[in-house]
């Protein structure tokens, strides 16, 4: 992979920063989030913008551009993405390090006094100003919103936002319908007082209206805001995508409906204006709910003293509860996902020794496979083909120039997942086709303990997923190893792989406590730089625990998996495992072999059937 | 134990809530935090105004009065206490719990429009000033300063202010001079670019000065203050201390020095008109230093674009690493109060059987054996002398009313510690002088599989003792049970058993990573009201770890316990422990009696070695 040159695109934003035709006053420093207007982890080709100034296209980082210099933030996944991708010009900000400095003190170290630092207002979420802007002016200098956006009017050949045809999702996926949605978010609006509800993240306008798009890749998404008030219904939406008799007779656009229900369509643009024109319109004590994480342009749009801000909204947190309905979609989009994962081992177990599969071809494979499932959408992310030095690369994508052939003398690791009509997967498999070293298994089994220590772990109600991180390290802390990123993320219904409120990480974050329901991803790693990376990763159910006592009457959790995917025994160091974890090994694997088992079977996949029989067999540990 | 009849004293307090006396409007609600003008957790009797006003004397706690209510705040160590202690003109806000309303949201729910909250600007903490103050303007009221305490105008029988003699410590306890600790926290200061800095917190102008009080019950600090300037020292105190020659000697103030260390000594009282002063002669960009809990009278006596405010001071980070000197006077001390336990322990076996040992009894022999050291100063807190019951009540402190004979029939838990001249000691120990039941043991073995979690844990340099918390509860979380207080908390170097900025707890609190040198408790613990509680604690020592591997050269750290006295093995339920469990008893138990048992021979104390070599007989593990 080699760098983007980017001395000729700097040149030209330095320059903008400074023009009159863009800017009221030059602006010493401009910076270029990661997200969209929507505060999006994945975002549509036209909002690539850090990725086409720096070259870094990874799914987080900031960057920074001064008079003098360029900086990108980003975290421990992507610091050898990111170091490969940027050419000189760019200077790499390891996030979680040390001696790193955050993007505020930087600025204040390099600008020269009473700077202003410019950001596009629609970009940077409303509490990443306020903590910015604070630590700027503290230190004399500006943060400004510049409108229109700067690098925007240096990318000539920028791609159309996109605007797809919606899915309508019927009660059998969803299990409430948007209208009883609408009734449960204007309970919450009245038990804290506030008139108007706005709906900026585009996963959560997608669930509240039981719609899906294919806006933004991966993401099962459309461009599109909403304004709920206490007696209105306003969605703000581009195209002609209202026009689909389907999507009609599912809003109920044409029907004579309570008012409370009707939908009032406008256009996707015209957010801001209405919502200033809702501002204006407050009396004393009438407030408006957003997210704290809204953009700052939006936030700025609600006269501050009528402003209710908080870090997760109604929709996240009750988006994060499956129902029944949902539960039973992601059970069958993972014994879906677990067929086409066994036809794939099976097919590399017999290709890979003959030397002519590539991680491309690998990943292909993959995705082919789970295309041929029922309801199979797309992928849910970029998958993640990485053999040998590239597994170290947390979040690699191949790509023609870094493709390395799949051999028997390398591990394999493989994190991908898809999105189906009934269900969102995410699972990360790490292989030998050959014979792993004493040392490969040794860190395999590790990640394993590690694994099988959040996966059984028992905690009481209301314990917040980051007391749960360190289970997962325990095994790598005891040799001295550990890895660089958190242990769990939430997982959408059909909707985005990654989402709030709740995770598992070392990073305290506001995370809300786990409940019964909420379903997070499983995945510890250990990844040695240059040489090999090791990930274990299912996608587990919130579920309540039978305890022997109940301390207090809070009643206790555990997690179900709901992938069912084997793990390489061969790579397993069985004598490292205690007999607990080993007889978790072995009852999991005899309930993938009783599942997907079955639907391997009911689709006649006979071949894949003999390696997930070979795959589960029971470990047996020296006594 | 009966409550404090307090139906007079709130009518006396809503009388001076409403006279111009003592406030220009009157508030209809005063907050009674439990802090001193130092935020100190243990406070001389002259502060105890919470105490006085609700009859509820726990280390934490904040009470609020308003007109028609009246409401205190503790945490999960003090419900069972408060609730005893206090009258029903009292509601006990129990925080933790998921339906307590905070302070402020219960204030917006019950005070008037528009009403006025006074509190005392030299108690309130400036963080939790802006907090609330935020929080009640948004609603509407108005947070306000009331000069004279309220409580201190109805308090006619209020204890004088302490001002007793000092104790000054040479090198050989505190390793490093005072001076040399100016000329460090100077460097600091040059770091951040300020120009002065405040020491507001007690036991920080003890330890940067080497010097001890008094004052404070338990705590050996006196009442002052201090600014350090760059080339200037003011140190705040009051009395003829600073008339003590030793005193005078020690800090060099009729010895011609340089100016920049030569002490100028105010009285205590005027360190707002000094700061004002301090406050007013500031240049732009020319910072003051101050703790974000410093009082909100001395934060505001600088102008806000003047303030440099952090969580944790440089002396409060400094102080908690602790030095050669100072580790070494630790583990001589924790060597002398083992000792002393394992005489009263003996004593116990001895004389429960009879009957005659009352709680307090118990704690005063306990106190007895500790005097009996050398350089022993005074108990560390109150002394934890409970059985049966009274175990539960997690701050349960003996007296008459309460005091319950130890029986062979019931738990003893004793939590206690001494101030010794070379280190502060913090232990606990559950004992059984009868026949546990198996239900017994079975919790006290699954809080020992918690305290061997944190004890034996290895993590990286850099690690938060909050990332360790979940380790001492995995056990109980395991069967449903849990305990409702941290795990750790720091410990001074012959200062406060209790002090920042790391500890180990579940609360999210911003605590400094540990490091080499820090010294903490590890206190899991099990409590089942009205029946028994169970806690094990020790202190420990960070101390580098030996791994197999480093992870990116991070180094990893580990803990040493400094408390060296046997754990019942009794309690123990052998079959629920591991191996690795089993051999950490027992070597512990191993070291126990090589160190402890060296310093009863040499002390002449035989029969408490005979104890000693019984209780350390190594377990046993069925194969």
């Amino acid at each position: 992979m080699s760098p983007k040159i980017t001395t000729e695109l700097l040149k030209q934003l330095r320059q903008v920063m400074k023009s009159p035709k863009y800017v009221q006053e030059p602006v010493q420093a401009y910076i270029v989030p990661s997200g969209d207007a929507h505060q999006s982890e994945y975002i549509a080709p036209c909002d690539c913008r850090r990725a086409f100034i720096s070259g870094f296209d990874g799914s987080a980082g900031t960057a920074i551009v001064t008079e003098q210099h360029a900086a990108m933030w980003t975290d421990g996944r992507y610091f050898l993405q990111a170091a490969h991708q940027m050419d000189n010009n760019w200077t790499l900000m390891k996030m979680g390090l040390k001696d790193t400095p955050t993007q505020e003190d930087w600025l204040v170290s390099v600008l020269p006094e009473g700077s202003k630092v410019g950001v596009d207002p629609f970009i940077i979420p409303a509490d990443q100003w306020k903590r910015m802007s604070k630590a700027l002016r503290s230190a004399g200098h500006d943060l400004v919103p510049v409108k229109e956006n700067l690098i925007d009017t240096i990318w000539t050949d920028c791609p159309q936002r996109p605007c797809k045809p919606l899915i309508t999702l019927n009660l059998s996926y969803t299990g409430v319908s948007w209208r009883d949605k609408i009734v449960a978010l204007r309970s919450k609006m009245a038990e804290r007082k506030v008139l108007w509800f706005v709906v900026t993240a585009l996963d959560e306008v997608a669930w509240l209206f039981n719609l899906r798009g294919s806006d933004v890749e991966y993401n099962p998404v459309f461009f599109a805001y909403a304004i709920i008030g206490t007696n209105t219904i306003r969605l703000f939406i581009d195209g002609d995508r209202m026009m689909d008799p389907a999507v009609r007779e599912h809003l109920q656009l044409d029907s004579a409906l309570e008012p409370e229900f009707k939908i009032q369509v406008l256009p996707y643009g015209s957010i801001l204006s209405e919502l200033q024109a809702v501002g204006a319109g407050l009396s004393p004590k009438e407030k408006v709910w957003l997210s704290d994480k809204a953009s700052y342009a939006l936030t700025e749009a609600i006269p501050k003293a009528y402003r209710y801000l908080t870090p997760y909204t109604p929709i996240c947190i009750a988006k994060a509860v499956k129902n029944a309905s949902e539960t039973e979609g992601m059970r069958r989009a993972h014994i879906k996902d677990a067929v086409a994962l066994c036809e794939l081992f099976n097919w590399l177990e017999k290709e890979v020794p003959k030397g002519t599969v590539t991680e491309i071809i690998a990943a292909d494979k993959a995705e082919e496979f789970r295309s041929q499932q029922k309801d199979f959408v797309e992928l849910s992310f970029a998958t993640i083909s990485s053999t040998g030095p590239n597994g170290a690369i947390i979040h690699y994508k191949p790509v023609p120039e870094t493709n390395r052939t799949l051999s028997v003398n390398e591990i394999y690791l493989l994190d991908s997942g898809a999105q189906y009509k009934d269900g969102t997967t995410d699972v990360t498999r790490t292989m030998h086709f050959g014979t792993p070293s004493a040392y490969e298994k040794e860190c395999f089994t590790y990640v394993l303990k590690g694994h099988i220590a959040v996966s059984a772990a028992i905690f009481p109600n209301g314990t917040k997923g980051h007391l749960l991180d360190s289970f997962a390290r325990s095994a790598l802390w005891d040799c001295g190893l550990d890895y660089l990123h958190g242990t769990g993320h939430g997982v959408g219904s059909f909707l985005n792989v990654h989402e709030g409120p709740c995770g598992i990480s070392y990073k305290t974050f506001a995370d809300e406590p786990l409940e019964a329901g909420m379903i997070v991803s499983d995945e510890p790693g250990y990844y040695e730089d240059g040489s090999f990376g090791i990930r274990i990763e299912n996608v587990v159910l919130v579920i309540p625990a039978e305890t022997k006592y109940n301390f207090k009457n809070r009643g206790s959790l555990t997690f179900e998996p709901l992938t069912l995917v084997p793990i390489q025994t061969k790579m397993i160091d069985v004598n490292l495992l205690t007999e607990k974890e080993c007889n978790w090994v072995n009852s999991y694997h005899q309930k993938c072999r009783e599942v997907i088992g079955a639907e391997l079977e009911r689709q006649g996949r006979h071949e894949a059937l003999g390696w997930l029989i070979r795959e589960t067999e029971p470990l047996l540990r020296a006594q």
